[in-house]
C-alpha cells in the first residue's frame, strides 16, 4: 500500500482523459490496439505493487484485459476489439488513482490487409478472423530483434520482400553459437550488485520489441514469441529464474503484447533441454498463458528430441522439430491438431547437421508436409565472415529455397481457400504425399520418387486437366488432355515434381 | 504298409553300394555335399508312406538328417559334413529295403572358395564357418527359376559379374504384375481332375531348383529362399495349400536343400499379406525348419506393413521392408539380432512406390544401413518391352547402382574383418550415419547433410589419414595431414559424401 495516491491521481487524470479522448475520436479499428493511459504512483516496485485491469465491454461482450507498468509513472492497457460499434471500459485497481476510470471508443472497420488474428481451423489448419485461410509459411530468425537497428532494419525488408508469413522469435536474448553479443537492451533492471532484479522489468526493452512485433504486424507476419529458451546457458540467467518471476514475466508480457493481433505463443524452443525447469512448470506456464490471453492466439512448444504431450487442452497446436517429414499425417491422427514442422533442419553448411541441409532438400521437406495438410518452417544457416546468420541474427537471405516457398506459397494460395487433407488412403499414399483441398484441387508430390508413369482414382463424376509442377525450376507444364475415373497420367519424369489436377467441369 | 519289399531292395542294394564307393573313394569336401542314393519303393505314395532318415557320425559328433523320394523309386539323403575325417552313417526306415544301410566316406578339406555356410556372428554381423567374415550384399530376382533355360543362363552370368552375394528367390512360382507367365516346372503333380496333389512333389522341379542353387553356390552367393508368398492369388493354390501339405512341403524342401551350404531359409514375402495363413502356422513354420535343418541355417520372415516379432528365439535375423534407413539403429536394439533391409524400395521406374526409384537414392540407402551396422537389399524395375524386370525374372542389370554398391562392398571388404558398430553416440550421429569396424577405422556417410566442416572426438592415442569418398562418383580423396583427438575436417563438399579414417599410428 503507498500514500499521497489521490493528488497524482487528480493531476493525470486529465493526461489519460485527452488521450482517451483522441483514441475515442479518432476510434480504433477492428483487430486493432486500443491503448489506455494512466499515470500512477512510479515509487515502491509498481511492477509487483500495483494490480491493474479493464473491463471492456460492447452490447452482451465483455472482456477483462491486464494492464502493465511502462516505467515512469506510466501505466497501460492494450485491448484488441474485435466487435464494431461502441466499446465502453472501466479500471480496476488497488491503486485509487487507477482505479474506477471508464471512457468509451469506437471500434471501427478493419483497415485494408487486416484480418484479424489467427486460430485453428478445421481441425488441422488455420485461418484469420475475417474468413481468409491462413497457410503457415515459417522463418526463423531467433534473436533479430537483438542486434542493431540497421541489421534490424534490413532483416525487415528481407522479410518484406520473403514469402513468410510467421517468424520464430526469441524474447530473451541469446548466448550460442553465432550468437555472442550482448543484445541493445535487457528486459530487466540491474540491481545495485550488478545482478538482474527480475522483479524489475525494462519498459525500454519491451517497448522496443513490440514496435518490431507491431512492424511485423505492418507486414502480415505473424510474431511466434518464444517465452523460453535454454541458449542463455546462466549468461544472463533468463533461463534459470525462480518460478514466481517466471510466472511475473509471463504476465508482463502477455499483457502487453497480447492486444497485437500476429501474436503467438511458443512456450519455449527445445523445452526438453531447459534442464532448470521442472516438468510441471511448462503446464503451469501454458495456464498462465491462456488464462492472461484473452484473444486466445495460438500456443505451443517446440521439442529438441523429447515432445511434449500435444495432446493437452492448452496446446493448440503442435509445434514440432523433425527432420522426419514423413510423419507428419500420423502427428496429424496422434494429435487431432495443426501440425507445424517448425524446425525440420535448415538451409545451410554450418558444421551441425540441424542447419547443412542443400535448398532442395528443405524444399523437398516443405513440399512433402504441406501436401498431407501440415506445415513447415524455414531457416537459413549459411556461415558469414560477420556471423551474421539469418536463422538467428536476421540480415539477408542468401539461400535458394526462400523463391521455391515462395512458388509454393503462391500455388497454394491460388487454390480453394481450404486446408489441405491427405488424398487416397493406401500404403501408396504414404509414399506420394498427396493432398486435395477438395475434390476439385489435388495435388500430388512424388519426391524422390519418379514412376514412369502413374495410376489412380479420381473422385467420381469429375474432369480434370493437370500439370507437372516443378517446385525447383518453378515451373508448370499442362498436360494434354483431360483426365477422370481411373485415370493414368505420364510421362511424369523426375524425381521432385508434383502434379496438379484441377476440376474443369463445374 | 506295402508288400513285396524285399526283392527290389536287394536289387537296388548294388546300386547304392556303388554310387555309395563312388563318393567315399572320391572323399567329400568340408561343407560339400554328400549323397546317399537308395532305391525303394515307387507305389502307393512314397512321398507321405515312406520314413527315411540316416545317422551320420565322425568321432563324437553324431547328425541325423531326413531323406526323401526323388521319384522312380529312387530315395536319398543328402548330408552336409563341417568335420574333416571319417564319417560313417546308417539308415533308418520303416520300410525294410531302406532301412539299416551303412557305410562311409571321407570328409576332405575344402576348396578354394568354399567358406561353409554363413551363421550369424557378433550379434548382428554374419560370418562363414571358415572364419571369413560375410558382408550381405543382396538383390532380388522373385521367379527367375521359373524363367527359361536362356534367361536362367543370363542371371547367373549376370549375377557373376554383379556385387551381389546374396539373392532372394520363391521356391514357388509367383503370378503377379509383369510375371503373369507359366513356369517350365511346377512344385506338385497334378490330380486325374487336374487339381493339384499337394501330396506329391514333381522331383523335376526341385532337382531343376537345387541345380539353380548349386549354380550360385559356385558363384558364391547365398541363396534365401522364399517358402510362401502371396503373388499366387489363388491362380495355382500354392499360397492356400492346407496345413498338412504346408508342413510336408517344408520338411521336403529342407531335406533336399539343407545340405546346400550357401542356403537361407526365408519363411514368407510379406508374411501379412498371407491372408490364408493364421498367424500361428508361422511360429510352426519356423519351427519345423529349424527341427529339420541341422545346420541352423540363418531363417528370417519378411514383412510388407507389419513386422513379424523378430525377437522370437527362432529367428536368427530380421528381414525387413521399409525405406526409411533411419530406423536401421532403433531395429538394432530392438531386435538384438542383424538387421537386413532386405526391400527398401527399388532403383527402377515402374509406376508403383516400391520401385521408382533413382539409382542415387537406393544407393542413399545401402550407405545409410551399411555404416551403422545394419545390411541392405538391392532390387531393380526398370520397365521392360518384355517384362523382364531383374527384380523378378533376372536377365541383365540396366541400372546404375550395382557399380556404385560394388565399390561399397569393395571399401567395406577391405577394412578391417568385422562388422560396423555405430560410431559416436549423440543425436549428430543419428544425422550422419557414421560407423566404426575397429577404433581404427571409422566411415561417416553425410548423406544429404553438407556441412562446411566437421569436427568430433576420434579415439584417444591414435592418429588417422582422412579420406573423402564420392559413393556415386566411385573415387577416393585423400586429405592433407593426420587427425586425432578433436579432429576438424574440412572442407567436405557434396551432400551425398562419405569420410574415412584409418588410423595411421600403430
Amino acid at each position: 500500500m503507498r500514500t499521497l495516491k489521490a493528488p497524482r491521481g487528480v493531476i493525470v487524470c486529465c493526461a489519460v482523459c485527452l488521450l482517451v479522448c483522441a483514441s475515442a475520436l479518432a476510434g480504433v479499428e477492428k483487430w486493432g490496439t486500443f491503448e489506455l493511459t494512466l499515470k500512477g504512483p512510479s515509487d515502491g516496485n509498481p511492477f509487483v505493487d500495483v494490480e491493474l485491469s479493464a473491463r471492456f465491454s460492447n452490447g452482451d461482450k465483455a472482456v477483462i484485459v491486464r494492464g502493465f507498468y511502462d516505467g515512469g509513472g506510466t501505466y497501460r492497457i492494450r485491448f484488441m476489439p474485435d466487435k464494431p460499434g461502441e466499446w465502453r471500459y472501466v479500471t480496476k485497481s488497488d491503486t485509487a488513482e487507477l482505479d474506477g476510470k471508464d471512457g468509451q471508443f469506437e471500434c471501427t472497420k478493419p483497415s485494408a490487409g487486416n484480418h484479424g488474428p489467427v486460430h485453428v481451423r478445421d481441425t488441422y489448419h488455420f485461418g484469420y478472423a475475417d474468413g481468409t485461410m491462413y497457410y503457415q509459411f515459417g522463418t526463423t530468425c531467433y534473436g533479430w530483434v537483438h542486434q542493431s537497428e540497421k541489421l534490424q532494419q534490413q532483416t525487415l525488408k528481407t522479410l518484406a520482400d520473403s514469402p513468410f508469413n510467421k517468424i520464430r522469435m526469441c524474447v530473451f536474448p541469446k548466448w550460442f553459437t553465432y550468437n555472442h553479443v550482448e543484445p541493445v537492451y535487457y528486459p530487466f533492471e540491474k540491481k545495485q550488485d550488478g545482478r538482474w532484479d527480475f522483479s524489475r522489468f525494462n519498459p525500454e526493452f519491451f517497448r522496443h520489441f513490440e514496435k518490431r512485433v507491431g512492424d511485423l504486424m505492418r507486414l502480415g507476419i505473424q510474431a511466434d514469441l518464444i517465452l523460453f529458451h535454454p541458449y542463455d546457458f546462466g549468461h544472463w540467467g533468463f533461463d534459470r529464474m525462480d518460478s514466481a518471476s517466471d510466472d511475473r514475466y509471463l504476465r508482463y508480457v502477455v499483457a502487453r503484447l497480447a492486444a497485437y493481433r500476429n501474436v503467438w505463443w511458443s512456450m519455449a524452443n527445445e523445452w526438453d533441454l531447459m534442464k532448470t525447469k521442472k516438468p510441471g512448470d511448462w503446464d503451469r506456464f501454458f495456464k498462465i498463458v491462456q488464462a492472461e490471453d484473452p484473444y486466445n492466439h495460438p500456443r505451443s512448444i517446440h521439442n529438441a528430441g523429447k515432445f511434449y504431450d500435444h495432446t493437452k487442452p492448452w496446446v493448440t497446436h503442435a509445434s514440432i522439430q523433425s527432420s522426419n517429414l514423413a510423419e507428419a499425417k500420423s502427428f496429424r491422427k496422434k494429435y487431432g491438431k495443426p501440425i507445424i514442422f517448425d524446425e525440420c533442419q535448415y538451409e545451410g553448411n554450418v558444421p551441425w547437421p540441424w542447419g547443412d541441409l542443400p535448398a532442395k532438400e528443405l524444399l523437398n521437406r516443405f513440399w512433402m508436409g504441406m501436401l498431407v495438410g501440415a506445415y513447415v518452417g524455414h531457416g537459413e544457416t549459411y556461415l558469414d565472415p560477420n556471423d551474421v546468420l539469418w536463422w538467428s541474427k536476421g540480415g539477408v537471405l542468401d539461400g535458394q529455397s526462400p523463391a521455391r516457398i515462395a512458388f509454393l506459397r503462391k500455388l497454394v494460395e491460388e487454390g480453394p481457400q481450404v486446408g489441405f487433407e491427405p488424398f487416397g488412403d493406401s500404403w501408396i499414399w504414404d509414399s506420394y504425399p498427396a493432398g486435395e483441398k477438395t475434390d476439385d484441387y489435388i495435388l500430388i508430390y512424388f519426391g524422390v520418387h519418379r514412376p514412369s508413369s502413374f495410376t489412380f482414382a479420381l473422385p467420381a463424376g469429375k474432369k480434370y486437366k493437370a500439370e507437372v509442377i516443378d517446385p525447383w525450376q518453378m515451373s508448370i507444364t499442362p498436360l494434354d488432355g483431360t483426365f477422370k475415373g481411373r485415370a493414368k497420367v505420364k510421362p511424369l519424369g523426375g524425381p521432385y515434381l508434383a502434379l496438379r489436377l484441377r476440376n474443369v467441369e463445374h
